[in-house]
């Protein structure tokens, strides 16, 4: 043990494992434990020789304080499904396939100002009744009015369009935590007590919170870290009448609205607010939608009013001696990890759940907080330990995903949450995590204070720019969708690639053009019409030659799916120049097409068979002169091309695998026209990586799968030598 | 023989078969012999007992008059590429990637109106040099202005703006027709003299032409028909510099253009022309478009401007007492055989190749002719001729293809074309054509003068309408395209289906939405944003009012790819309340969606194994509520829905085959909620078809495909009986 390191883990405990709980912090070196939903921090432990961690729901468990304060119980905004007016009157029922426990309509603020009946048919809103001047005289039809009838809770559109579709939106109170609804049902908790959320930001509460905060910390004198679980909003979680999850955006804003706050956001915007600048159609302004700038005004209101009122907590936290932890997710809405107003909040760390590469950099890559710190998988639940399940392989797929990601920008802390009684029953795990543990220190140790060698600055070009880094196709975090898994995968691939890697928006390119200057290679990787790809931003003379100059003066674009997309002035594509490759909508069928015999490149030198494409996108074909890499029943779905003294790079999409993550890697030093440099700090085996911390004068070569792997092994100066490594194995040298 | 019936065959003949000629009149009972190209008509039958064709070429094939007329040569508008400009003096040339000898620029006319160089990037008309006011004082940047250049023959852009595109859409002189060219390279004729296209709708051409024809006739008195191949426009076909085909569009009107055209097509419409109504980004108003006003408007003056020169040659054919016939294809541009005016032309035939059901329907529903023919392939050229060849086989898929159709809507004559010789090589050919012409007689005597028993009244619905009646999904006559073929699929399982098949426009709602009353089922079909599906149609009330009131009354919508698509007020199908699916454009990834158990459906009864969706349709997902019938990977391909009294079908992409003819037929009647209509005229084996007509007191049992089939028939009374068929067999019953 004496060579051995401690600290930089996290482990959790229960009343009932306090012997385990040492001998945990024992052999896998912890130097913090937590408590978790459903445990107890058990008196035993007060004195450990460990930093003691301690959730704290910040807008629930008070049900009494909530009861008491109707008024500010959170809110969110739903749009009911569309109806079809079959007669002139409608009924809508609000709460037609809402959990009836989760919500209730909020009809005591102004329904004409905060509601909003749209005629979906033409886009037209209905007036409330009494809001207009009714019925002219010597008219027949009556106007659509619509009024709220509280006892049967329906809204009644009278004068409805015969077979035009309408919708509701409306405000529902929160009257169970989406969070704690979910657990409960997951975990089948019986006779809960349903916990109201209720609303830091409005004024009672706001005090009281404050007060509470205080009071918790003065009651809990042997917790060193309040772990903010989380803030204020809950990010958009709803769930159907059958008490399944309905809607999940992990970025969603509509949990975070209420006329106190709309009001404000009127005052400082200067404009009125309307309920369809939230509803968005009914899309709810999810991440896939090209932010209106409205949507975008409402965001940025709110990260300054969260972030000042978080600031408000943590400034409490401090001056009662703890520390203040952010836990990324739960209500976390407004606490952007990657803007601006984050990094004056003042919190000490951000701990989150680590599913993959891509998730460990949202968390490592945060400025502005002292620690950061990876909740790795499996969480010690039944789900994985029960008798037969195999909690050491969920462990080493998580940690090897992740530690990729790791060697590029380190978080400071691992730890593990759940019950730890029943991981002590699986002695493989435990002698697992006891290596991984050693090996994060290890690792964190030599690489700590640097960066890690960069071949080259990669850009992902979207909407969002930095405010959705790393957060790309995301959906609920690391969750699969077979929509988007084709170019998340690139994402993920980046995460652990040795690139410094950037998140820029349209927006950035439209301020300050000359941005571009210090990028070598820009990815645009999406569907068309989504804030990833750009949708109308493409029709900006400003985006599209911005990109062409970067382009053409030796710059590289790599287009995955349906990148630059959007229909104008006879393409589709609005970079088809560029990428020489274009979509076939049914408009260019008269067009032949002679391109099709696929050439062996660069790009494709280690791949092995067929390539995966994943979903792969359908009806591309290649321009003349464009250099098809790979094309399936004359769909293409590589190709290559140069434009000026740059290049670009087409790949119809690209799953997360070792295999396509060198594809990505080669796409892009071939994109900046750095073939040359392919042979440096770089492994001939794809399943291994290398990664230089040249500050350090120390590299690393890694075995990322589960069996032994050869591979030679190139160095920065090119030179190289042959290794054999053992199945997930890390060995460092001195450079 | 005295048994079988003669007549309602066109055969080919040639000097050199005179013999074989007499031969075949007698074995195939053709009563009607034809040149073709490459032939001659021999001197020995000018007295034989069958009417003589002769093709006749309206606008070529006299390159003297044409040369002495350069003005008068016919012209199409051309697009460049976009080329991107560097710097801000860019050169375009105009002929690249154009056949050289094909086309010439046409600058004598003033290119500053009728040609226009567009910023491709802003959507910005460039202005010609001299035609605006240059740079003005103290202006550092010059203005964007164009000039071209007759040594060079470029277009000179200055003052161009980096990095945006440029095209410059033209007017060229067709030097060599472009059908004349085809069979020139496909023939490898050596030495030919290149026919120059004249322009028959000009003042000089038009009267050269009318006396031309008159001599004609006047030269070849053994004529019996003048077979017009065809009046004045070729649709667009263009070849590259190494000769390929570059574009085609059988319905293409770019090549009928010229300043004396357009002129009066302005004066006509009252509002000035533009080159971009014709060029519409250089998509060239392809039937994929969505048409644009001034389109159509530029379409009906064809038609009508057309109609009345024919009709004038029409009435010259007639004044010498011979009949006039039309061939359906090459110059046919303006000659929209549906449409009013084509009925006033006087026409007495038209003949059209006949290369699947829907071309077949193509011709047999024209109405306004005395007759309506089809050729029959193969074509007796060497392709199919040759040694080892399989003509056979070829007429054999050709017949029965053709027959479903034939059977539902006659033509009233077959016929076929090329070099007699090499067919008569072949005796098991002549042979098996021997039986098709019996069989299409005896067919031809059962069916005439009635109308076969139609179950359903089914109308396709797109933004063409009548226009484009049969010729849905059709680019280059009867071609493969991948990305059609799944569509095209729908309409040639109806061009022998027993329905009444009408195609409707947006239009035609607008103007009378009571026109669907007798509709039974409404079908939908085609991608996204494409004519077919109609684009921002959907956006329109009128017609989507009209279409769900027409489907909760009753009515059956069925819509097949992405029907109804267009993005707006939070949908992408505009009528997924009727067809119970929604497409996943990424907008929707944060809505759960549990509807995805298949269900056992009448639709699908017939079906064996995998139903074959061709390139279906990716990221369809079921409402709740609806009947998911087939869904593969979470993608649905197949789906049912109640509306009211009415019922919506979802069909992914469906090619053509028996077994998916049966699908369709299955999927219309349970739209129109008449299952129990399914066993009248019906055959239990879907290889097997059951066409009646009740007037005439027949049906016939007829079994499509090349092996024997054994079925139960059921007639309209429902009582049925089984029965066996030989290959291709069709057995008439009275009934």
């Amino acid at each position: 043990m004496s060579e051995r390191r401690r600290g930089r883990v996290t482990i959790p405990t229960d009343v009932d494992v306090v012997p385990e709980t040492l001998e945990l912090v024992k052999r896998w070196g912890a130097d913090a434990i937590r408590d978790c939903d459903g445990t107890e921090y058990p008196e035993e432990l007060r004195n450990v020789d460990a930093k003691v961690y301690s959730t704290y729901y910040t807008t629930r468990k008070d049900n009494e304080w909530a009861k008491g304060h109707p008024d500010e119980i959170q809110q969110m905004y739903i749009m009911t499904p569309f109806y079809n007016a079959v007669e002139s009157t409608l009924r809508i029922h609000l709460m037609n396939h809402l959990y009836p426990d989760m919500l209730a309509v909020n009809s005591r603020d102004d329904i004409s100002r905060w509601w909003e009946v749209i005629d979906r048919t033409t886009g037209e809103v209905i007036p409330a009744e009494g809001t207009c001047f009714g019925i002219r005289e010597g008219e027949i039809e009556p106007e659509e009015q619509w009024h709220y009838e509280e006892d049967t809770g329906d809204v009644v559109i009278t004068g409805a369009k015969e077979f035009h579709d309408y919708t509701v939106s409306f405000l529902a109170y929160i009257m169970w935590d989406p969070v704690h609804m979910y657990n409960a049902v997951t975990n089948d908790w019986k006779g809960v007590e349903k916990q109201i959320t209720f609303d830091v930001r409005q004024p009672k509460t706001k005090e009281f919170s404050m007060e509470r905060l205080r009071k918790y910390i003065a009651d809990n004198p042997h917790i060193d870290v309040i772990r903010y679980t989380t803030f204020f909003h809950q990010f958009t979680l709803i769930f159907d009448e059958f008490a399944r999850e309905k809607y999940v955006d992990w970025y969603g804003y509509s949990a975070s609205v209420s006329p106190y706050i709309l009001k404000q956001f009127e005052r400082e915007v200067g404009y009125p607010f309307r309920p369809e600048y939230i509803i968005d159609q009914g899309y709810m302004n999810n991440t896939y939608r090209v932010p209106s700038k409205e949507f975008r005004d409402f965001q940025d209101f709110q990260r300054r009013e969260v972030a000042k009122l978080a600031k408000e907590m943590v400034d409490i936290t401090h001056e009662c001696g703890k520390e203040a932890m952010m836990f990324l997710g739960d209500h976390w809405i407004g606490m952007e990890p990657f803007m601006d107003e984050f990094k004056e909040i003042g919190l000490d760390a951000v701990v989150g759940s680590v599913g993959n590469g891509a998730t460990l950099r949202l968390i490592s890559d945060i400025e502005g907080v002292k620690y950061t710190e990876g909740r790795f998988l499996p969480y010690f639940f039944p789900d994985t330990f029960h008798e037969g399940g195999d909690p050491v392989k969920e462990a080493k797929v998580n940690w090897v995903t992740a530690r990729r990601a790791i060697l590029r920008k380190p978080i400071d802390r691992i730890g593990y949450g759940g019950y730890l009684k029943l991981a002590m029953e699986f002695p493989e795990f435990i002698d697992y995590v006891e290596e991984v543990c050693e090996e994060f220190r290890v690792l964190y140790e030599n690489i700590k204070g640097t960066t890690a060698h960069c071949v080259k600055r990669v850009a992902v070009l979207n909407s969002w720019g930095r405010m959705r880094a790393w957060g790309n196709h995301m959906v609920h975090h690391a969750l699969y969708y077979k929509q988007n898994y084709s170019y998340a995968g690139i994402i993920e691939a980046l995460s652990g690639a040795p690139f410094d890697v950037r998140f820029i928006s349209f927006e950035d390119i439209r301020e300050n053009p000359s941005m571009l200057d210090d990028i070598d290679v820009i990815l645009n990787v999406g569907d068309a019409y989504t804030a990833y790809t750009g949708g109308e931003n493409w029709k900006d003379e400003g985006i599209v030659t911005a990109i062409k100059r970067f382009v053409y003066r030796g710059g590289g674009f790599i287009g995955v799916g349906e990148p630059a997309a959007y229909q104008w002035q006879g393409r589709f594509f609005q970079l088809s120049g560029v990428l020489g490759v274009e979509e076939e909508t049914g408009f260019t069928l008269n067009v032949d097409k002679y391109n099709w015999d696929e050439h062996k490149h660069f790009i494709t030198e280690d791949c092995k068979g067929d390539i995966d494409f994943g979903e792969g996108k359908k009806n591309i074909f290649a321009l003349d002169g464009t250099t098809v890499i790979c094309q399936r029943d004359k769909e293409v779905q590589l190709a290559a091309n140069g434009f000026g003294e740059g290049r670009g790079v087409y790949i119809s999409g690209l799953p997360y695998s070792f295999e396509n993550s060198r594809l990505l890697y080669r796409a892009i030093l071939w994109a900046s026209s750095s073939e040359d440099e392919l042979k440096k700090w770089f492994s001939s085996n794809y399943n291994v990586e290398v990664h230089a911390y040249i500050k350090n004068g120390k590299y690393c070569v890694v075995n990322n799968t589960y069996e032994p792997q050869s591979t030679t092994v190139y160095k920065g100066d090119g030179t190289s030598f042959e290794l054999d490594l053992g199945a997930n194995e890390m060995i460092w040298y001195e450079i």
